[in-house]
């Protein structure tokens, strides 16, 4: 009964979500999950001229709404520049953005108030590797290396339940000049949790570029001639 | 020997499946998984006149026959809504659909008496962490949020084998208005087991649509300028 | 210096697999793995008018050469029936082909002595899934429900090494009509079998034919209209 | 404290790197990773009239940079031949091209003093299925069947921390002509391997080629006309 009653009401949340979705799309640019749209926007390198082409972008966030908070995870795709005609190099490696929303109501949260943490490949890793009873903890400076550098503290913690049934998942956020502490937590079930760790473990290679490297074969099949038997070098990348 | 037979028979219902499932496509609309394509055609949108056109779908379940039930398991992707010229956000997420089916004899199987049950993202999640001693249940109401709300309760349980050889997946429909209570078994071997949660591992970040984000970067790659070196923003995504 | 010894053993046989392998795509259709090739063939479907177009075929087997015998795997693509303009269904599944081949002198291997098990979905599934411990054996009868069935019976068994270090991969092909009774035993290491398993585990999915229905996105966001908000049914797939 | 303070390090270093494998690009043929990219070039088998070509290559290694040394990890593609009109062979199978460079001062790696090892996909199989506390060793010699056999022998190591929080490994290149034995080692953190195991399991099938054997399925349903119903054969594959 319990358990229905959690279904019942997660299915609720995630009927929610959909029209919660929605709301962000057509907000102003200045509310909400603009931000969001904005920076990955800007991270794929579409300049003003861009704006008004077709971006060809696809929204499909993995959202978790519990009581006092939600957790939408959604990857980040890596940016390439071209080194030389036709060839790619990684530019800016891609991420797991998670956005954390407090609660402002009874199946409500409040979108100006949310937090975002990109997490790199390396903390992807650390992530999809955690037993059960495993601890993680992340740290980020979003002005690091600029003369903000410091201002802004935040700290991902993951934490397992006391009895193993799934996670707690918090975001601290200290901005020393607003002399604000923030901290947004997001309980998680392991059947959440191994979610999160399948969809991040796809997304890993592709978050690293890998997938570019090794999807040249097909595009290789069709365009470039295949080397004939006696052009063979003799010893090759294999014998490394 | 035991295991010899074994083989034998499940080859034998394996084939048998082939004009089963043929059976499938050729009967009238109101019979059979007839209602599962009609589900999954509307679930994908094709609306009256696109009926005619080819539609582009593939179909390939996996199926397990059994002495008294068959289970059938297979991927429904999710639907995208246009959001912006170009720009696509997921608008009805998919689900691996589980459909049961009693037997009505010997290697028969009564299509009219199956049952669906369509698996969430995070029950697929809670199914795929399942270790060998562990049991799920997962609870469903056809018509949640609809005036006919309650009427219908579906439960799937996956239950270990006491020997460590596999679970018993069952579903019980029971029908409030209609008075009935139906149950349907199917034991499933480790092996097959494994194969369900290694497909259903492949398929959760499609049903996520997470397959679309990232699969924009080949795309990318084709048509989009890639922005120059000193158009990069000093601080961009990684660093959030 | 053991341990290098076999290394340089085992690149130099993989050298020589590559000779191998080229023999057997220059010999006679009556050698070698030219019965493979025909049955590759014939399961895909070509005809006789078909023989002279391009194919369109890929030879990319794993090859284990070992001082007895050696053992290739490859995987095998289903194949699709159109049921209506425009649908596929699954008609023939896919499997893992393994080729087994006696030596018949130092680092050579015997084609005409070779013989093979072709591993459905969920053989592949019972092999994925087994620990450094575990043992497998799977039956199967080539005539099976055909007027000769019960003449050949093929038995493929999986044994761990004593000590863990791997496996013993043996076949065994007993034809009663000619009173024979062949066995070919390969010896894997670990590292080998793990490379099977990934590589089963990448191939599974697409032998059953789920990368089909997977891969439908792509195609749909480019050509099918995606239905407006407002045609949404009220209940859809994922209330089910 | 500490670990935030490595992880500041760490992303200093990553913002490094940039700038660093840019400068790769820059550097003349005769320079860092110059010749890898000439090896790669020529494992593809573009000869020289194709060298003003664009190649679509794609650069995305996953480096790791640490006090000592750093380690740069990044697949290889195989190489196919044309056997006959459309169809592929496997000429060259693909690798896991690991790349250590020694620090020549506080965060400055010398490329000129570079070491490669590529590992084959049986090593990439040892590698990924390496628990907590086991310890791998690879030998190569990159001159193997050639006159130089023998001259150059490389060894690649990777042993667990005594606290289990990682690995050391190091590659140690032994020339016996200069009479020289260097050794690079670069200790990387559990989340660190656990990237690299995943990539690598990612990266397996595909430099096994089996991408391109399991790809095929996408061409077949658009430009092969698949068999009717009625010329299937009595036996097929799945009965081998």
């Amino acid at each position: 009964m319990m358990k229905q009653a959690r279904t019942l009401l997660s299915r609720s949340l995630c009927d929610q979500s959909k029209s919660l979705f929605e709301g962000n799309f057509k907000v102003s640019p200045l509310r909400g999950f603009a931000t969001r749209a904005d920076s990955s926007t800007s991270a794929r390198g579409f300049s003003g001229k861009d704006a008004a082409k077709p971006s060809g972008r696809v929204f499909a966030p993995y959202a978790i709404f519990k009581g006092k908070a939600a957790l939408s995870v959604e990857p980040v795709l890596p940016t390439f520049a071209r080194i030389e005609p036709g060839n790619l190099r990684i530019d800016r490696r891609g991420s797991v953005m998670m956005t954390f929303m407090p609660a402002s109501g009874e199946r409500k949260y409040d979108w100006e108030k949310k937090q975002l943490f990109a997490l790199s490949a390396t903390e992807v890793g650390s992530l999809i590797s955690m037993g059960s009873n495993d601890s993680s903890e992340f740290f980020h400076d979003p002005s690091m290396k600029s003369s903000n550098a410091g201002q802004v503290r935040k700290s991902l913690s993951i934490k397992p339940h006391a009895d193993g049934s799934g996670y707690f998942i918090s975001l601290t956020v200290n901005n020393s000049i607003l002399k604000t502490n923030e901290r947004i937590v997001v309980p998680v079930t392991t059947a959440e949790f191994v979610v999160m760790k399948t969809a991040f473990s796809f997304a890993l290679p592709h978050i690293m570029g890998w997938d570019r490297i090794l999807g040249q074969a097909d595009t290789a099949a069709q365009g470039i001639t295949l080397h004939p038997k006696t052009d063979l070098p003799q010893l090759g990348v294999e014998w490394v």
